[in-house]
């Protein structure tokens, strides 16, 4: 099997392309990510490493704007992804300035799938080792949109959807709990999605909010803290509950 | 024999280009896809993945126009599929903006299959692992056509076909089953043929119908379970007819 | 000898090109054609895949046209096939603009085969899996000429000859047989030479006749089962005849 | 698994970059580098090579300007750094011509870390064999900033920060010992954390302080040398105090 | 020894280029061709390949004129052949255009043995299987004039050589039997080589005869078996002479 | 290991290069070369090759200027070594037409680094087999400067270093015997550098001495053989006085 | 070892370019060569293959000018040296027409070289495998030059030198007779360096002369004989003398 592996141009006898599938690997070594999409909220979260004291809390967030409509977390190679943003970026102003119109959800997405089937096709290069979720709202209809593009460059829409480190977790998580939700409740579902899998709670992830009037909104630790609090609060209210008022022995 | 399949300009000595084989392969494992010509309505049919309940039912269709005479249904890679439908998209447009008049289905077709073509005899790159199913009407004389292009980028036309997973099933149904048809017929023997390797009917298949003057429409799913539940009763009515009305015991 | 043979600028130490001998085994896995010259009819005809009842008959015929007064039949890859009779076709029409003069048959021989020597010394490509007939009067003395091309890009000139799956035994039937002919004999002489490797005779076959002023015309299956008829009416005449009168026991 | 470390265009089963994480351990073996970033000053410090006497004392600095307000301090290949260095200066003096504003730390930082990921991309080259400190003022703001790239082309910013050899053990005692500092206590600082991996103290660094002011300014070996025994002294009086007055015995 | 011969870039460890041995070896397996300079007759004669009754006689002649008063045979491999053929054709146009002189004998055989030079010292090519044999007359001086040229680019001047299938046997004949002639005599001496290593004589031999008034003028086989005639009786004379008017018992 | 060393863009899992170290080992194998940095006086000497009677005494001098105020000598490949003296001598003059100034010492030695360190990072060349030792005076200060590169990239400024064959026993003796020196005395300590290394003393060594007013100035033999011997002559009497007036026995 | 040798931008451990060298195997295999600088003359001369009786006596010189005062004579690959004449010769012309100035011998001998040493650095190419002798005259001040060239791309001038099959031993022999030599002595000496490794004295050798005022003469065989002949007498004369008037037992 190896044998077929070491080249993005070669097929294996089954039809498989190795140097994408291992690529999709990186991802699933990456930080966990997750996207949910409610009626006029689109929460996108984000795993952080366990921080080091001496990492600056500047530093560079890993939930980023392609345009003010549009929004894309990402897990897998760091660098690979400023790559892909810097020229999503770039599409976004170009189409702007080109058409008079911004970009829709859709086409940034097609675009950025794009770049990513392109090193999967043609030897010399290595596909990207990124999978992203990218978020907005129609510049025209307002609709909300949610998409993931992976390292083959296929993309898809999901209403809430993982990827990265455990995202198998979080989708069950996602599958199990999810309803069609709006402000507060998307942001709550969301985080509680990345509780699943992260541990210490709110200071190792990275929530953003983003709605059709305001754009993306950066949550900070205390706004986390407090998010996270209340669902401990009601998972525990849930647990009581569940044992009912005189089961304690 | 496996130092032969590394590479897509390297022959094999009984001939083969394995690399070609392989794509095939990848073909084999897509989602099952059926096209039916009528006399006045063309059906292409395709596998939907078992559905996820996050997935957006918006999500990406798999049957695309080309241009508004001419759809596309395809198994295989599908970002490979994107790349080859945007190329066919943009020359559909410069043709008829240099030449003032739409394309026919055949020269789509083969424009399609040439692109597949080269990709299987220069270095540095593989083949497309795709096979397409491309239909339309003649956009002069109004006649229907189905053709069909692999990743060898041989292409062949047909009354119907089917590529993808257990293609061969529905092929075998096909044959069995075809005769000329119009209308609702059509678009029924299509169904029947998908149906033939998709289990769980209607809500796992994707359908759309072309016809001369309205162009492609998909077919939403109430439309296509209602066509699902005929076929079943049809099938019920026809086995009880066989036992006849006193076999029961 | 292994080591030889997988790339088109290696010579092995007694002279060979393989790759170039192992796109002649893709010929030869291909339908067989024959082409047999007549004085004022030249005749090619190819062998039809056991025709699936699906397949649309109007499809890709295997015996075209380069311009009205050359046609081209050829064996081996059908997709590398179009590459080289696009290109035939574009070189057709570029001499007569540029020269004002129609090319003549043996001038687009050298071009097809040219093509074809060119994938046969540089790395990076592989050669076409093709062996072509070239057929076509001279457009200024309408003298008749067959020529037939290798992967090599080797090229000769003849009165008649076969390539493809079975071409052996369709050459040492011609070479017993031939004799110079002319309209409806030189037509039997090649339908003659198909059948002897082709089962189930006419509904196989494909054959089509150019004439100086006529140009090329496909014959219908009708025609062809008509003389396919007579040529087993006239076998078993002969046979009979061979047996003499009163040999029955 | 060696099979996928001899191609920056491979990505190993479990979706491993081996080329980098090989060009990671040049970085391990480069000479020790430290990062400390104060309210007014940065501090960046690196260890020289046990100085040859005949060595020119005016030789090339390891701590250099890329523009007035911006330095950068790095361990690994010093043939490779003199390139990354030079494009980035050409960079910001490009940027000051057509912006007409000078750069700020992160849009450098950004330009090299791209540069970097490049090399990790595209066959036909290597990975740059380098991690860097970027250290500056905003121009507008005179924000003080800290950046770290690796030969992935990841960066992030920090308070203070290690590379090169030994730089998990400067790391622990700047996490240890890291509070918010300025001006001299800054350069003590960083001091501090060389020696914890450098011997012989100050004959063996290179330090060079920058302030919002006056720019980056190198050390000379006096004041090293001062630094060094002001520290030594301290640190001896903190273990005599450790030992309290009437501990001797 | 098969390290070294699978590229044209790589030397043995002896000096030697393998793939233009076994590029010779092609010329050696390929048809016998012989050239004999007289003093006012220059004669090229090579192999025909056992005639099959269908082939065209009108078909593809090896030897070539390539201007008026120059012409080429080769051996080795036919598709090569014409390729060379083309660019020196073109290059002697060329020449006669922009110098308004034609080209001399030597300057196309280095314009010929460049061209195979080349395709031995650059990768990603083959060098030409071929070796030729040049003549023709110096257009200003008259003088008559033969070269050959082989697959490493190597070329030198003859009064009578050999190349091909058994060129020894025919070099030794020519050794032994050579005598500057002239006219018909040098067109024996040619013919008398060609019959040492051709079987069945005459019908298996194309010849052409170069005269300075006349240029290039290929015998037709009548006139061929009529020589070969002439030959077989002096041979049977010669022998009956050599055994003397008595010698029978 | 062997499996990391044989192209130029593939790092060692230990973060090693080693097609630069072996370039390296052809530096090791070239003739010794020294240089010694004086107050107004710059000395380059090298070892010639055991001269060979025939051999011209006006051949190619190893030691070059590249301008008028910078000479240049060089350890490793000579075929190498001229392409990175033409180089260095163009960017010299071109320096001097576009900026209207001469380059500095330090400017020529990057720009020599630089190109040898080009050929560190990109596949298809190979590092350059050469170390050098560039010496000048600042064309404005009239500083004199000594610096060294490597196959690497790498330069260094010296007071006084050498290179090639034995450079470590000249480099031992040079950081053992140097003191600043001028004028004669630092002729006598490059050429008694040299002759720790190299045998039979004057005969085998070229030796250049640059001064701020005079340049460039190559000693002839003469002048180096009266050095020589004052060099033993001082040595004898070193170790005679060492011994003392009555220590014979 | 042989890991290391099969491409020419790969060193080897102990920093040879095995390619390099085996092309210099090359050139050992090939034709003797020698060239002897005299004050007023200077002489080359080659070994010429055992003459054909068929090859053609005016066939191409091993021995060429480059321009009126230049000449050159070379072992090795005659394909390859035919290249390297080309280009120095149009590089004489186009030395002479942008500059109005001959070239000088030391200019084309660093063109030479310098073309010979490109073909040792980047992949895709291998060698020159070819030796070169240039002789000449300065234009200006008539001072006689002898330079040899090698495949790595080395120059280096001579009095007199030999290179080729045996040119050892050649050598040898002009270290030990070489003096200072004028006019016919220059010849003689020259002769009688290649007679020591060509048999069959005259008839095998090619020689030529150059003088200050009458450039390049290729001497007749009936000269070369005459000074052979009188070689070999006056070394009868030497031994008869060796032996004394009375040694004869």
């Amino acid at each position: 099997m190896a044998r077929y592996d070491r080249a993005i141009t070669v097929f294996s006898p089954d039809g498989h392309l190795f140097q994408v599938e291992y690529a999709l690997e990186a991802v699933r070594k990456g930080n966990a990510a997750v996207g949910v999409r409610g009626t006029d909220t689109i929460v996108l979260g984000v795993e952080k490493k366990s921080t080091v004291k001496l990492q600056d809390s500047r530093s560079v967030r890993k939930i980023v704007n392609l345009d003010d409509h549009i929004a894309l977390a990402c897990a897998g190679l760091k660098a690979d992804a400023r790559v892909l943003i810097n020229r999503a970026r770039i599409e976004c102003q170009s189409h702007k300035l080109t058409v008079e119109d911004p970009v829709t959800v859709e086409y940034i997405t097609r675009y950025i799938a794009g770049l990513q089937q392109k090193y999967t096709q043609s030897g010399g290069v290595r596909p990207f080792g990124l999978s992203t979720l990218i978020v907005g709202f129609d510049p025209h209809t307002g609709v909300p949109a949610l998409y993931q593009t992976d390292p083959s460059g296929t993309f898809s829409a999901w209403k809430a959807n993982a990827t990265g480190r455990n995202s198998n977790s979080m989708r069950e998580f996602l599958e199990k709990n999810y309803t069609e939700t709006s402000g507060q409740e998307t942001l709550k579902l969301a985080i509680r999605a990345l509780l699943e899998v992260v541990e210490s709670g709110g200071k190792n992830i990275e929530v953003a909010v983003m709605t059709r009037d305001k754009g993306l909104r950066q949550l900070d630790e205390a706004e986390i803290d407090t998010i996270v609090a209340e669902i401990e609060a009601e998972k525990e209210a849930a647990e009581a509950a569940k044992k009912g008022p005189f089961k304690e022995t």
